[in-house]
């Protein structure tokens, strides 16, 4: 590991003026830069990064300089996935005071339009969300958010696992819109870093079967670490042939579709039972993908789309302090700020054996 | 109109032993039959078929001799869609005496499996349900039904619209699938007879804005007189775009797609505002179609495949009591059982005019 | 009546500097003052106030100078079932221009906690609400109001309708929470305006058998009038057992107790049917209520507390606006500004006879 | 112990003609009479009773003979919660063979009421309930019982785990009707065996926090063994100010009632968040108790009657056997057939001490 170590009282001084940044100034091209701090006005809190971990989407960026209808048109800060330790609030913050340890929740909402006020603010057309452009992400040392979207985090929880409870909130997301339920039997397609915290998810929830996917044996290797009850080499047999056969000829009550992959969103649903949910989280890049349509309306399937989350970054940091799940596991590779640009591609480029990539803005607390 | 007129105080004598029978020896061959009348025993009423709806799967049977698995394999009678009058009643019947008009829900269940227990027993794998192989149907004068499936039906209430509450109740099941709610906005695809009065469900369920789709200007006008608020036609105008304008670019609240038809399930889907839900009624022929994953997931939309109905039928009833669609105004040819083969070629071959056939196994009552 | 009338140009003028204002200086002193008009600034719209329901919370403050914990401890102005025209708009409001027909959601709330992010936003427990202490309400000439709780209304939706839309929402929000369906039979207990208003929303809700209770005849009548399918007077029968001869001995899907009184809570819960809910509007004086606990669990019956509404105008000003239920003739006495105590005396002394009392504070606009 | 012990190939033989069972004649006279083994026919299966509990209904009928308006008429056998061993399969079975060890869901229902219908078949008026007058239950050595109301029990679990499944399913239905989420906070008032088996439930549920109260030291001792995270002795604290102080003031999201107690009720009532759910799963003894209104209405809470159960066999199974709670320590008491009396008795009598009691109809088998 080539981060630096911090002594714990360190934390406590000030805030500095300046701090480093990790800028990506186009494709492939991240460089240091020292930016001023900024400064936390009213119901803003200043958080002292201790751990940002690297997400596809931030990898997506790095390489096309775009996702769909976002575009990088000025040099751009990455990273969504953090905790870390607040250092300056604001006025009129009431929740926190410095040294206390939160988790980001990292798109901050309107609070007026419909979907807000109906619950579903994840879909709020002006969220601005860390790394999404035009939105500065996590690779700095120091970030400034508005207090009600950080969540304290308990002693027992590091800042490591705490940045997983962004990823970790998609498969809650996931397993709240299918309604999962305790004795459930699942199964997840695609083991990539989403695959794996949602089978924290599905513990979370109580799933008695866990039935994972993918190609990779290492990944499949991960999985079990996670919980999974059952994996499957789909190199090696058919998955559908397979749960069917775990399932008594059956079916899974649920599925989650989190490899963004068109054989693998085919291979979910067609593994469902009679009456069951699918949830389609990973993103394929085809915009157009076949469905078996009469097999969804015959056997009154229901399809729930997932975009990113809402409401569940206090049940995640509960069940991550429950130490139920060894998400920590998942972390394969530890970068210092300055290495940003090695921590990328090591995320992009190693996929066979890196599960998990964090950053360490300010070296590792000594905890 | 060429059926028979039948006095109401005939309908209080007994029932005979013999009566005629619409038996479909194989596709297109329809013979009229003397068939004994069955006893009713135990907790089974004989009903006097007094209408029955054809519907499109009885066509398709008559054309192809099948539906995916379910395949005709000797001489079955089709039709599923009736009402009538309680002729006899078994032993162990409660709910029902002589004289007594009913409507009948056509799929028997078991009551024992899971999906009945959840109270989804429309997903009974063991469901006995009329004119599906092998299970004979209701182009006859006299039916014996287990009498927990069969609905009381007001004096104001019609036979032939008792007989639509078969077709009414998917549209139904669609609603409270996609929990449309009263001030919503819905577009509905393809103007069948399933679309036709999937808009009176939409009405039961308080929409607002019912925005309908087709190619034929005759079913468009079907749709207004049912309460369509607003008609496309897609060979004139994209339905999306359209769509689009009359909701303020934000789409509907929810679609469903009653067409069988690719084209219209992806314009379904993309006619859907962020969040929105959308039913699949409609089974296309094709078992793989394309659809926009991306656009599912991120816009959090939910997919509904629906496949029958279940708990419809009282709630149904009230509504078409109520008479505040005019579903009557669908039936558009009307047969007597012994020109049951003549009103099976009406409905298949006269689609541009014909809305809803009925065949009136006992005649006309005077009401 | 003795509103004074106001031609519909004078209404594009732009705001004066100063405005009329009744101000309850302590209960029952109600001064007619003049104040400031407000200024509009960043998401604020500035309204001109053309109706204003009297509410029973607006008279128990004039009574008691309190509701429970809301203590009146300044002068305040009352008042919060309004709707009027947008007169200035601050510099970030987007939705609205001047002219724009508006209701009122008398209720702003954060946006931040955890409730307002639920979709639960009436429990937030920072909402400033109009006409709650310390929160001044809408006998105003000119109120501000954040744009996002104001919504568009139709022509054909009147002042006066839409300032019903906030007690109508409380209708709705109990429809809701009880997921009232077409075709269910509910009964209301307690015929006040609450009790009326939720008539219609019973009718929104596709109920086909609403029976309401009350001791007033004119009340009954009134029920009628707008939906109400039963009337009971309580005072001439047991409305138990007459509930339970109207459905057949099985008793009702759903039961709203509006009328705030120990006894029609209980009865309220008795008519209720094995498995059915039950909506608990009213506000009884009493902390404490004798209930039938062993029959809450014998029958698996649902209770829901009921505090104002959330997500709920929109749907609201729909169902007004397509005139099926007459709203507008619940409205019994209209009277000015000036004669703002007149109105709340004849809305507090006269319950006979008065069924909801209108103030408008800009006289009537002739429609 | 004085039980007998069984070796496991004694099991494989023929159901024999005559067995034993305890017949209570009155109330307090229990006699171990002779009665010929039923023979199952059709759909039936004859069950080898491995394990009973002695439930709280059972006692009641023992002590007064009745329960509300199911009154003792004629001798009958108590005993509902139990487990054991097919011994005999009707013609018409297909899901059992003899050997199959099953756990025994012990209200059969009709399948056809609109109850049955809805999935709430708990609710079935011609349910028959083993020990609910006049129906027999299973303090006998063999039972006959639908073969649709028995479930596969796997080898991990032992028979008289299988028969708590039965007071379990009271928690986890309790779990369901509230919507119980992982990471959620919930109290529950009344360390009788169903609170205690609640505990269960919400750790099934993923409940993070998870406070009892009782009276009795020995009782929150056993609530710990089961995964209770807190316990308040409500003799020595006041338990709302204590679950305040837990829960930082807020209150529980969900708090069930087992106790049957109308203070503690109040308790459960008080503890609740803004928004909070209550099940009411004890039945006190009066038929009127006071609750705040008001406190229901302001705080929105959801108030949950509780009846038994339905659809909770299976992942009731799944969970006891995954050991995650050690329901088994909640067994204090065995006995044999013979000695039924003396263990309605000690379940009766010695409740400081005795949590479960079990009988034990043909012994212990040697797992």
């Amino acid at each position: 590991m080539s981060t630096q170590s911090v002594a714990k009282d360190e934390l406590q001084k000030e805030a500095p003026a300046v701090m480093k940044a990790a800028v990506m100034n186009e494709p492939f091209d991240i460089e240091i830069k020292e930016l001023p701090v900024p400064k936390a006005t009213g119901d803003e809190v200043l958080v002292k990064v201790m751990a940002v971990g690297v997400c596809g989407s931030d990898i997506h960026y790095y390489e096309h300089g775009k996702i769909g209808r976002y575009v990088v048109e000025k040099p751009i800060i990455l990273g969504h996935e953090c905790a870390g330790i607040v250092a300056e609030i604001g006025d009129s913050v009431t929740k926190f005071k410095v040294g206390d340890r939160v988790a980001i929740e990292p798109g901050i909402t309107c609070g007026r339009c419909e979907y807000c006020k109906e619950g579903r603010y994840n879909l709020c057309p002006d969220v601005q969300f860390l790394a999404t452009p035009p939105v500065d992400g996590a690779f700095v040392q120091y970030i400034k958010h508005r207090e009600d979207f950080l969540f304290p985090i308990p002693d027992e929880l590091t800042f490591e696992e705490a940045a997983l409870n962004e990823p970790f909130s998609v498969g809650i997301h996931a397993a709240k819109r299918t309604k999962l339920q305790p004795g459930s039997t699942i199964a997840i397609m695609g083991m990539g870093p989403v695959g794996l915290t949602a089978i924290a998810a599905a513990k979370a929830f109580g799933a008695s079967t866990i039935i994972v996917t993918d190609l990779e044996e290492n990944r499949l290797e991960a999985a079990k670490r996670l919980g999974a009850t059952h994996t499957i080499n789909v190199l090696k047999s058919d998955p559908v042939e397979e749960i069917k056969k775990l399932t008594n000829g059956k079916g899974v009550d649920v599925a989650f579709e989190t490899a963004g992959n068109p054989k693998a969103l085919q291979s979910a649903l067609a593994s469902l039972k009679r009456g069951g949910k699918m949830a389609i989280v990973g993103l394929p890049p085809q915009s157009e993908i076949a469905l078996n349509v009469p097999f969804i309306a015959d056997n009154e399937v229901d399809i729930y789309g997932v975009f990113r989350y809402a409401n569940t970054y206090p049940q995640g940091i509960q069940f991550l302090a429950s130490k139920q799940s060894d998400l920590q596991s998942l972390i394969t590779d530890r970068f210092s700020l300055e290495q940003t640009k090695e921590a990328m591609e090591r995320a992009r480029t190693n996929k066979q054996e890196s599960l998990k990539v964090v950053v360490y803005p300010n070296g590792i607390v000594e905890e």
